[in-house]
């Protein structure tokens, strides 16, 4: 406890700018004021909402900022008022914030939490709305309210979920983003039912773990649409029982998968983040009842459309955020779920590195043989 | 009975061509063959697909045909095989049919009944795939299996729903069509609960019956949005608590109704077929759970738009036809109802003529005071 209330130096890979290769730099992180938590992060992931902000197409990103929010650390201090964790309980910092009090936490039908929405879009903290990072007194931008590619981070106190001490933090970081996304898409969001017939556009974490959820569910046939015909092999593990590669066609995609489906598919998943991967999503689906949810996130400023015929006759298109979950609620579930085998995380783990190699990181995020990059963040 | 087994002469109301007036003719009507029920049409009513097919720009239309598809009857006749209706039956013709044996009434999950959807699509009858209207020999199309503009018609037994003697014909014909769709709409599409926000574009019979089903079902804010003021008087007294002209604001109709709200409505209705409102009425959902339900139909090849982003957070895009309702088993229900004085019926009805004077109520439905306009056929 010799940190607590004090200010703490570290190591965290900076982006000083958009598109540039991130720096490992010595920051400076101010303790956790009234409503904060100050996390010792020892594992993060990478994903791609990492890299789409990077690369500077995201009109809410802000530089220099520290990125990050797939992760699993120990927090080292709380501030005033905060009940919930205390030093030393293993987190999982949650970019989905869960208050328990606003409107949408109330209502019963969303996972949104708004209450610090307005801080952390901005980069900063409600309290003060100012930033806990800084380099020599110039301030670094927090980023989806958790900034995990920082050896210390100092997020919300209704941003962080108390899991299994027991639970290996070098695997369930995971929890933080992608794998519960896919799961939670096919049962919080589609609520997949036995027997369905399920389509998933895109093989990478996400996808795969979508598969994982229908397989779960009891879903009858699992087809995977990817144009890597590689990572269909992969796929198998994790539930999908057909695959399509749209190169292979050349008819549209969705009249592939209506053809091979007598009619269409009960339930679609675009996760990609493809505008017009998410059209053929929703039109490969079961007229009269098909639904079409949108996991992936397209670039700013892209639209989607269809005919309102495509609706009116029974279509459903809807979209998933962190798969409905609740996160504090929510995610200590899913790490008991993953300490009894019933769901993977593992097997979404092709590669492990430490903080110094976060650019060779990114980097594996384009290849796909990569899921999942580990990143041993004490190191 | 001296008509069963022959060919029937009487009136119709024939479109020979694209937007050109409809003749009054003598058309010859054939005996229903196996599988059908010969009507005797005494009262229908006009809607708005009738005037989009006689326009010219439905893509599916065919001339020179009958159409008319919001009536009330009783059987003539019945052909080989027909069990559940027998001469003498007051019936409500359905455009969608409903035969309980097919993939979509067999699923629990939509009243989309596909079984003779691929005859009705081309106007003629499944048994032979020809019409059974002609005129000295040369045959008139029918229109969406019903063709309620003639004096008798021939629709196939899954396309009729026996009703109530006791229901007055010229006050149920319009349970053939506008009123379940924008009661089904809220009861069985969007399912809205009791103390939801409900916005309803357009303020026809579609949105007015969309107004009187959202307040049976306890809505605390009823919103009517149109771009005729004139409209709003009538609609308080099916239900409209509120009521926006988007002539009356700057801001885009969205913004206005997210204002008006506190972040926007639980559940929106597009009652026009416009493309673009279809939008407005998506986005002034509230994020995290509103549901927008598409009840118009736009005209052929138009396409609606949003960012995913409005899905991804939360919104939902459904469409409904003929309210979700399945039409024979549900229609007479909805007969029980009026009769019980649980439902409006005669309220839609604000004008009334006679079979020759068909095309002035085609004039009629273009004029903003006219809602359901009842022709009565025998005359």
């Amino acid at each position: 406890m010799a940190t607590q209330g004090q200010v703490i130096t570290c190591r965290a890979a900076v982006a000083w700018e958009a598109n540039k290769p991130l720096v490992i730099e010595e920051v400076q992180v101010a303790p956790p004021q009234a409503g904060e938590v100050r996390v010792k992060i020892l594992f993060t992931a990478l994903c791609h909402t990492d890299a789409y902000t990077w690369s500077g197409k995201d009109p809410e990103g802000l530089f220099p900022c520290i990125l990050g929010h797939e992760a699993a650390g120990i927090v080292e201090s709380v501030g005033e008022g905060v009940t919930e964790v205390q030093p030393g309980d293993h987190v999982i910092p949650c970019y989905q914030a869960e208050c328990r009090e606003c409107k949408f936490c109330k209502s019963g039908k969303t996972n949104l939490c708004g209450k610090v929405r307005a801080a952390t879009g901005v980069g900063v903290m409600m309290n003060d709305r100012k930033s806990r990072f800084s380099i020599n007194g110039k301030p670094i931008y927090h980023f989806m309210g958790t900034s995990t590619f920082s050896q210390y981070t100092v997020v919300h106190d209704v941003s962080v979920a108390k899991i299994d001490p027991k639970a290996p933090l070098e695997k369930v970081c995971l929890l933080g983003c992608g794998v519960p996304t896919g799961l939670g898409a096919v049962w919080n969001t589609a609520k997949v039912e036995a027997g369905s017939i399920v389509a998933i556009f895109g093989l990478g974490t996400v996808g795969l773990a979508v598969a994982e959820g229908a397989k779960a569910a009891s879903a009858s046939r699992i087809i995977g649409i990817d144009i890597d015909s590689n990572k269909f092999d992969r796929a198998k593990d994790f539930g999908v029982t057909e695959f399509v590669n749209p190169k292979d066609h050349d008819k549209p995609i969705q009249q592939v998968l209506v053809d091979l489906t007598d009619g269409g598919v009960d339930y679609s998943f675009e996760c990609i983040g493809n505008v017009s991967v998410m059209r053929a999503a929703l039109e490969c689906c079961h007229k009269g009842w098909g639904t079409s949810v949108i996991v992936g996130v397209a670039a700013s400023g892209q639209e989607i459309s269809t005919r309102p015929f495509q609706l009116v006759t029974g279509r459903v298109w809807k979209g998933t955020a962190f798969g409905g979950f609740k996160s504090r609620s929510q995610v200590p579930m899913l790490v008991d779920k993953y300490m009894k085998k019933e769901i993977k995380v593992d097997e979404y783990i092709t590669h492990n590195l430490t903080l110094p190699e976060m650019n060779k990181a990114f980097d594996l995020l384009h290849e796909g043989s990569c899921l999942r990059c580990v990143l041993d963040m004490q190191v």
